[in-house]
């Protein structure tokens, strides 16, 4: 796989970067997931310092030149010319952002975070509003540094998808906007996915509600001494290694799909990590390649898959003999809660159909911010003004709606959008695999989910951050990014039922 | 506190050591709490690269010049000076070790580690006993770089207890060999705290154990916002910062004092990391000064607070109120469970008073091993032999003998005598607050237990680092390490009762 001499050095030494990254996942997942409060002024500079140690072992003449040094080397194999390119995409970002703004970013995110935890629960904007502040300021500061074609949030965008442009952003969103809109204003006038679900009031005891959760993931073929499942206020997950992928969950006590679709939309993003192949451990190609791509896998486990009514008569055994409560419903009522379309304004409790709307939403107002178009202040009546504009509804709090991320506070500005990517590509891996015959509903059917994991595997999954996002698509599903497949299987799905 | 400019240069500068430090120790709590099985051999790598690059960086030009500098300031005070002397220790001794060696000995040590836990599951001394010949190799490669004066194993010695020699450790145990022996006779033959105890037997629901261990933990006032405790093989603490320090403990289903005064012990260890002066946070002073100190903390409050009849008393309510089955024992009987004497060949389940025969033991074996004068393959006989000499027992399988301990695997030749250390200390620190009138035990009886921590650091924890262990023991207690204390100590509890 690898086999320059150069490139072997380079990954020798590429092994003190991946083991203070492999640090700093650690400590991200930790903070979640346990430390106990008063550690958090220590953790927060402990990031800040290896973040910054990190950037300048990067930036070192000894590992650029080496770096330099294999770019130039001819007959690289896909995979060693993988490596290059993420090196140098490293390399040319960071050399790009000065280690004082690096460490008051970090710093100021930190304490940002704690003052959007009290603010939210307050529901008192006017405490983390200095703060983002601050945060747009510096944002715009490193956009600036970076550099972009067109707007300063084309940088941005470009950090957490390669070649992402704002552009592409806006095209898939005049596609998907006036279509969702029409599919949407369907579901609601027919009643069919929209209504009230007595199963959403159904309280659960947790540990039960642990036992299905496990057992689903069971089913799922989660691979338990390579992974972990937790919890914490926010799911998420956490790829430590290629063999020590954690994933996280909730338990609310009540509305259990939503505890339920944290674990399988996790299993998505860890199993993408846990698929990655074994040769990459501890390389530049060892983690999925981008977040767009990442959301792709979660998204389609747990809507495309886990939203399915094969997968849901798949489960329901698991249901009935943990929870107890759902032998009184049928598959189809089932079916019908964990795929009810119900404008929400709470984007992580939205549905997939109204879900877009809530990037769109993020989407038009960061790029306010960025351009410094927007007062602060004025942002939270503008965001209720989208709201009510795109799906009828107004937040009654804050907590509904300004403050209900935490993206912002983390200085993420840019992030949203591959939400809305991943749903996107999740669509077009559906009808790639249905159109070249690979029913991925029958597979459900027959209980068959390592063929699926395996096709993705092939797919996907092996390559890690070999190929860029878009190439890796042009390859492996001939096209780019398309908008026109999630809105063909929405119609399929839910105006065709 | 901190007032030199130089010094307050240098500690800015440290932090970035101190961040190494602080992910290292998070991944070795992670290691032990929670790592599934498949991630270990990444963090092994990722544990030995942060290392090696720790060492890099506090022998680097620029630290270790900066440190000079700071040696030679005038008119520093305590606290200052503590600084430069762990600063130059470090840098003396991590400038002898070459970092090659530095990496052998952490990788040998995960392999070995894991070929321990293999051969204690499968009693097959066979499959550790090359691991165990390389780490001896090593260890005397290492003792050699290091220097000593008289004897390899002083190197070892003073690596984990600064100052100790092993003409110190050989002067303590030829008080304490003659002297206990005296008294574990008289016990054994008296049968008052020799006996067997039904309550040994006694079944215990894991989980109500647990909310056992939380209220003794809240009636000692454990800061829950600054600490956790959390599920090990072997109990241990680990301090990531003076704001987080965690503790784990272990749950077998029966004979529960032994998950009760894991907890108790382990909360010493936390107690004394959690008081020591806020200023030194993240500065080289942040943590206990040594680990036979730290283990007077731990010893102290397990025997010598902990299986006081005061103690048993104070918790019998926690007790009675979750375990149920100790209401039908009286304050005298849990007493005499908690105090029995009862040699065994596992060394963690000892009694106080069989407990130094284990340690004499393992210095007197660990000593030949790096004179070179012992075969590793005559090794398990020689330890059967001691133990018969020394307790009269001989254990039936290697599990049950030099198996025993993961201290080896992870090549830390010469711990052991800091246990030793710490039980000695302990009884001198009671001595110390019973002659200045000072009565712990009127106070465990009032529920006093704030006063007593207040004590303890005064005494010893607020000054983390500062001090030389001798040094602090002198200035604090007037003398240095004194076994003649834990002899009185042992008389009075168990001869004089």
């Amino acid at each position: 796989m690898f086999e320059n001499e150069v490139i072997k050095d380079l990954l020798k030494k590429y092994k003190r970067l991946w083991a203070l990254g492999h640090a700093r996942a650690l400590m991200g997942w930790d903070n979640e997931v346990n430390m106990p409060r008063g550690g958090s002024e220590e953790r927060g500079i402990a990031i800040a310092e290896i973040s910054t140690l990190s950037q300048e072992i990067l930036l070192s003449p000894e590992f650029t030149s080496l770096v330099e040094k294999a770019s130039k080397q001819e007959d690289l194999n896909d995979y060693e010319e993988g490596v290059v390119r993420v090196l140098n995409r490293d390399i040319s970002i960071m050399k790009k952002i000065p280690p004082s703004l690096l460490y008051e970013i970090s710093e100021t995110s930190q304490r940002a975070f704690h003052a959007w935890r009290d603010a939210r629960e307050k529901n008192d904007f006017s405490l983390f509003s200095k703060h983002l502040e601050k945060i747009v300021k510096l944002s715009i500061e490193l956009a600036e540094k970076l550099g972009y074609e067109k707007e300063p949030y084309d940088a941005l965008l470009d950090l957490f998808e390669e070649g992402l442009r704002t552009d592409d952003v806006v095209n898939i969103f005049s596609y998907l906007k006036p279509n969702m809109k029409k599919i949407v204003d369907k579901v609601l006038s027919e009643k069919y996915y929209y209504f009230d679900s007595p199963l959403e009031k159904e309280r659960y005891d947790i540990e039960k509600m642990k036992q299905v959760n496990k057992e689903v993931l069971d089913l799922l073929e989660f691979p338990w001494d390579r992974g972990r499942l937790d919890i914490s206020p926010h799911p998420f997950t956490n790829g430590l290694g290629l063999n020590d992928v954690r994933i996280t969950t909730r338990y609310e006590g009540f509305d259990f799909k939503r505890s339920l679709f944290s674990v399988v939309h996790e299993f998505g993003h860890a199993t993408y990590e846990l698929q990655i192949d074994q040769n990459f451990k501890m390389t530049p190609l060892a983690s999925g390649v981008s977040l767009g791509i990442h959301e792709s896998q979660s998204r389609f486990w747990e809507n495309i898959i886990g939203r399915s009514k094969q997968f849901t008569e798949l489960i329901k055994p698991i249901l009935d003999k943990h929870l107890g409560f759902t032998r009184n419903y049928d598959t189809e009522d089932i079916y019908r809660y964990f795929a009810l379309v119900k404008p929400s304004p709470i984007r992580t409790e939205a549905d997939e159909l109204t879900y877009n709307f809530h990037i769109l939403l993020r989407f038009e107002l960061e790029r306010l911010m960025l351009k410094g178009e927007i007062n602060i202040n004025d942002l939270p009546e503008l965001w209720n003004d989208k709201m009510e504009e795109y799906l009828g509804i107004r937040p009654k709090s804050y907590k509904e709606g300004i403050l209900q991320d935490v993206h912002w506070s983390h200085a993420d500005l840019g992030y949203f959008p591959t939400y809305t990517l991943g749903n996107i590509v999740a669509a077009q891996i559906r009808e790639h695999l249905l159109g070249n015959n690979f029913n991925i509903y029958e597979l459900v059917n027959e209980k068959r989910i390592r063929d699926i994991k395996e096709k993705l595997k092939e797919l996907i999954h092996k390559y890690g951050s070999t190929y860029r996002p878009k190439d890796l698509l042009r390859k492996q599903l001939g096209e780019e990014y398309n908008p026109k497949y999630i809105i063909d299987y929405f119609e399929e799905k839910y105006v065709g039922h």
